[in-house]
């Protein structure tokens, strides 16, 4: 567990930033203790690191505003979306001003023509898509929470549906963003491809506010398919799932998504949710098409599933059967939950080369086994991407103590596979140490000196992604 | 026509690093004449600008040696691969030292479990496919020459399949680069995705040369499709075949290629290749899937281009008729330059909203004509990039003037509809200027201080991409 380690807190500075926002501001800056604790809120383990103030803007001119008071005082700036990231990206660790971005929560345009639109990043995905419903488009990507897709965009997110969308960075034409002097850029028109210049929207994509906040989002968008199936499969060993998932891969069927439940997650829906699953390791699908292209998958599907010893594969047509398989993918933190009342559960994310995921997630089940900690895993097996959660009674220090040793080794593994520490849910707080691992000390060196030519002050979002 | 500009010749340097490379390389390092100028080839308009010699490197530990000299005495240094690019990339303004990678052209490794291999930049793409062949795997991105794929990566290539497949953004998934102070970096694990930090994969991606030389490519592969067809249709006009492209995207249709044509390269190309296609704007296509599926897509897209009066439909099937068709697609830039013989073709390469493709190209056509100027346009009309080349004699200087007037009328015209200068063949020289109206000097000063940091003393291909 990272802290703020040595970063410094410019009293004078924020205490002057204070005063200016306020009377620029009004009741739209606020430094109540409960309010400032909630922006520092992180669904993970990291230690709350309150900002000392929160503002709430509604326009990229105001966001470049508080920049530029933040950047004259030296004062640390936090972007804020919906709070649901994992890995302390939103904590203060050096205090500072949280930039909450939530009423920025406008549609400015659907090209419906051109399959895509531009947001202002306090629009969730959720509002997206409803907002989008009668036009016959969605947007794919699907992290599980609601999130705000300014704050999907600064960490790269993905989930379920990246097997066939890919993530943010591939669904991102252009951002623009408010960079550390205040100034405004916009990287990249909306051509739907681009060789001008640097590619900063993919550097802005997963720099987690680092860099810059982003401020509008132009996004590419899906026409809502034809047809849309689901189903499932049980396996009689992760091993047999996953070579599964590398045959579909492998085989070039499209689909939509491919998820992997474990054994402990399978039993923990079945009691959570009332559903009677095959207790063993499970695949949940979902194909997207045409009509025939749908059954086609459905069908090619069950024979890859078939020769390896896949059983009680159900192909769902009706979108209630589908609404209800797919409510059980989503409940599953909820249900995991539950197998422990009490307890917390704490995600890790690491992506391995498919052929290495069966290794990879029956080392991690074994290793949990082996110390004595409750570890049930999700995946998004198409990518290679799983999440192992610990379930943990944060009071006892032994077990916090192990699932810190577990967490490290299970990093450490998937780096050795040549994978990484993080699929999706990015480096924040709690996985700096294992970046510099992963990609060496001379690349780490490459970022540096990019935060640092761009943020020379190191006032956005300090303590994130690179060391202090 | 971009020169060289203000770059200025550091003599004595060059003169001490000539002295040591040929030390250390012997025959492997060139100064004759004829090689040099070679080495300063572009496929394009501008002037030729020799390097002072040129390094033919067989590792990375190499590149990495030549770099510190280059750095030690501040002298320029352009990697070379099969100097196929558009844009002056290869030209040495103030001169310096090429760096010949197409001795290192070894396939590294091959995952076939994974879809993925790691190659030097040296491989070139038809190389790599007849490497694959015999797994069942191929690499989709075909910019038509057979470029080397550190060359593709570093110009962020594309081409015919990319509204399907993507463009080499979003096929790469690591580099190793060698960067200016000669340290050598890796961007990414092998895993399918990541969050982990700044995408420095994306920013090496297209970056044609000036911030690192790409030494190592990590490529995502995919199976080869169990069908493969082909067809083609004529429109009686180019807003009739545009308005079908822009059917087949909404329609979600996963057409592999759609090309366009317009009624000059099919006049063209019927001299040229012999054949009697109608004399009108024409779309080419290939579907990939099994074979109900692409029997499916064709079948569709029939019915969408019968809506918008598409004549003279021809599916096939047959891998003879398939090449044929896309033989006369290669063929069309011979075709083109057989239209006026002696004379040199310059590429343009806009990039629009699809919605506003139509438009584009005809408001390219009548520009041409008013101008006197003869400009076929060929478009990857799925992504709304075209190009119009200008078939000039560029011994008549008001001629060039024109064509000099047209390709900035174009430039400027793209980037009004939001769309960009270059979709594929990226900014060199030719470029600088446009790139600065298409993304304001802000978004381009944050461009120079990315080059400056990892380039202070901006010896990594000068000139090109952004000002001197």
């Amino acid at each position: 567990m990272a802290d703020g380690g040595v970063l410094m807190r410019n009293e004078e500075g924020i205490q002057a930033a204070l005063g200016v926002l306020k009377q620029q501001f009004g009741e739209r800056f606020q430094t109540g203790h409960s309010i400032r604790e909630q922006h520092g809120h992180t669904t993970t383990w990291i230690p709350n690191q309150m900002p000392d103030g929160v503002v709430f803007a509604k326009s990229t001119a105001e966001v470049s505003e508080i920049v530029k008071v933040c950047a004259t005082h030296g004062v640390p700036i936090i972007a804020y979306g919906t709070g649901t990231s994992l890995e302390g990206h939103v904590n203060a660790p050096a205090g500072g001003i949280s930039i909450d971005v939530s009423q920025m929560d406008s549609v400015l345009e659907v090209n419906a023509g051109d399959l895509d639109c531009r947001v202002q990043p306090g629009v969730t995905r959720e509002a997206l898509n409803t907002y989008l419903r009668d036009q016959g488009l969605f947007f794919p990507i699907d992290p599980g929470a609601n999130a705000s897709l300014g704050g999907m965009a600064a960490t790269r997110a993905s989930g379920t549906n990246a097997v066939r969308y890919g993530t943010m960075k591939d669904n991102v034409l252009s951002v623009e963003a408010v960079m550390a002097d205040g100034s405004i850029i916009r990287t990249a028109s909306r051509a739907r491809k681009s060789s001008a210049g640097y590619d900063l929207t993919r550097l802005m994509v997963g720099s987690e506010g680092t860099l810059g906040i982003i401020t509008e989002i132009t996004l590419r968008l899906q026409g809502i398919p034809e047809a849309i199936s689901a189903a499932r499969c049980s396996f009689p060993s992760v091993e047999a799932a996953s070579k599964t998932v590398m045959a579909v891969i492998q085989y070039g069927l499209p689909v939509a998504r491919i998820e992997l439940l474990d054994t402990l997650v399978v039993k923990a829906l079945n009691n959570y949710s009332k559903l009677d699953l095959p207790e063993g390791p499970l695949l949940l699908l979902e194909f997207h098409g045409s009509e025939a292209s749908v059954a086609e998958q459905a069908e090619t599907f069950g024979m890859l599933a078939e020769e390896e010893g896949g059983t009680g594969y159900q192909a769902t047509a009706t979108l209630e059967e589908r609404n209800k398989l797919w409510q059980a993918r989503h409940d599953a933190y909820w249900a995991m939950l539950a197998l422990r009342p009490g307890c917390k559960a704490v995600a890790t994310d690491v992506c391995v080369p498919i052929s290495r995921l069966a290794e990879a997630v029956t080392a991690s089940e074994a290793k949990a086994n082996e110390l004595g900690l409750i570890a049930p895993v999700v995946g998004h097996a198409g990518d290679g991407n799983f999440h192992a959660s610990l379930l943990l009674d944060m009071e006892d220090a032994d077990e916090v103590a192990k699932a810190e040793h577990f967490v490290s080794w299970l990093n450490d593994m998937a780096i050795s596979m040549d994978g990484t520490c993080t699929g999706e849910h990015g480096i924040g707080q709690g996985k700096r140490p294992y970046l510099i691992k992963e990609l060496g000390a001379d690349t780490i060196a490459v970022m540096g000196a990019i935060k640092k030519a761009l943020d020379p002050q190191n006032i956005m979002n300090p303590g994130k992604i690179l060391a202090d």
